[in-house]
């Protein structure tokens, strides 16, 4: 599904999503994390809706894309209310919104409720790329394949496994049953748990697009030091650094 | 600052809004913890935004009120949504709204932040009561005291302590904080870990008007029990039960 060369600080950069998304999160904690996706330039940060133009006008001309997040983390609120949300996540200068779908209702076989929810978010976000989080962990395998399905049918562009905060995170074994449940023009997003570089070489060589995490310094110092050293992609143990 | 007779199953079930929340809940679990509910006849039931309709529609004549969540449980989306989610969820014949404040903004001082958006979703709701979840495990006492009186200044009827969600809940030094930081027109409600009688009896006993607790049927067999075996409150060992 993926080949891929020697990993690069640049090229792992560019598959990451920093996430910024405690709902504890200070101003003052917000500002080193956005200075961190700075400095690695990572593809975008994942930040709190309350947090869009702050973070976009931070890193104006750093290259890093401000995203955020809809519906966030338990997907249950009202479709109006992700509308709303993702209009006004747009005019805060959001480039990219992931959305939690409504889990209940795919847990219940209402994979039609499921399907209006993000349609009507991905109407809302117009030309803004939408990704749809599954919350794998509440979820059986059917049910996973069914809602990759729905987010598909829906347009969105990305499905995506977790939000980080319900106890689970991305398996291999959901991101190869979400890559087979779509075609090859929807993307997959690895999120929750993705701490490592290993992890994260592990899910790309698997077919993952685009990863969210909040350990960005921990893996990229990892691949800064794989490049020094340099020691090959794949031919790494993980024991040697 | 509140005197109670012996308990008896009504005047305890009328203190407690029932929480139905979890963004697992399929259809099924959701009518079988609305007919805990009316069996009951609890003050209310919270629900998810997504559930107020069918909640409305099934507790009907039984003098059960719904209630619901409002950019729950983190607190950290727009202003905006806010407003959106509470004029949907009203339309949706939510009678209350527990809505997160922003905690980060709480914790970074900005009591202003916080209190404009309480006022919105205040303005927005119109005459629907709105309670303001503090989150208090996150919190120091200076930031639960600042975080009460923001809420009450923007005119909130309720201040609440947690959504449950975030690994803490209620404690008798944070209600007490809470209620001696505003004034006595301002309703105290307690949630996260309310699990049994006597701890709700103890947080009666400190001025707490209002329980959001997943633990109905337990605490009120309890009571029933109570009242069978002619115990009274305030003289009942939680070993004898």
């Amino acid at each position: 599904m993926s080949t891929s060369a020697a990993p690069t600080v640049e090229t792992i950069a560019a598959l990451i999503d920093h996430a910024i998304l405690k709902p504890e999160t200070t101003a003052e904690t917000l500002a080193a994390e956005l200075a961190i996706a700075a400095r690695w330039r990572v593809f975008s940060v994942c930040v709190r809706p309350s947090d869009i133009a702050e973070s976009v006008a931070t890193l104006a001309r750093t290259g890093v894309l401000t995203g955020t997040v809809i519906g966030f983390p338990h997907g249950t609120t009202s479709t109006a209310a992700k509308v709303a949300e993702s209009r006004q996540a747009i005019d805060d200068g959001a480039a990219e919104l992931d959305m939690v779908l409504r889990i209940g209702a795919l847990r219940s076989g209402r994979t039609d409720l499921v399907e209006a929810d993000i349609a009507a978010v991905v109407a809302a976000a117009g030309d803004t790329l939408v990704k749809v989080i599954l919350e794998t962990v509440f979820l059986t395998d059917e049910q996973i394949v069914a809602g990759a399905r729905a987010a598909e049918r829906a347009g969105a562009a990305f499905v995506k496994t977790s939000t980080g905060f319900a106890g689970g995170g991305a398996t291999l074994h959901d991101l190869a049953l979400m890559r087979d449940a779509v075609g090859p023009g929807m993307r997959i997003k690895a999120s929750g748990g993705v701490r490592g570089l290993d992890t994260l070489l592990a899910m790309r060589a698997a077919g993952v697009d685009r990863f969210g995490t909040s350990a960005t310094q921990t893996i990229l110092t990892d691949v800064e030091r794989l490049v020094a050293t340099g020691a090959v992609a794949g031919t790494v143990d993980a024991s040697s650094y």
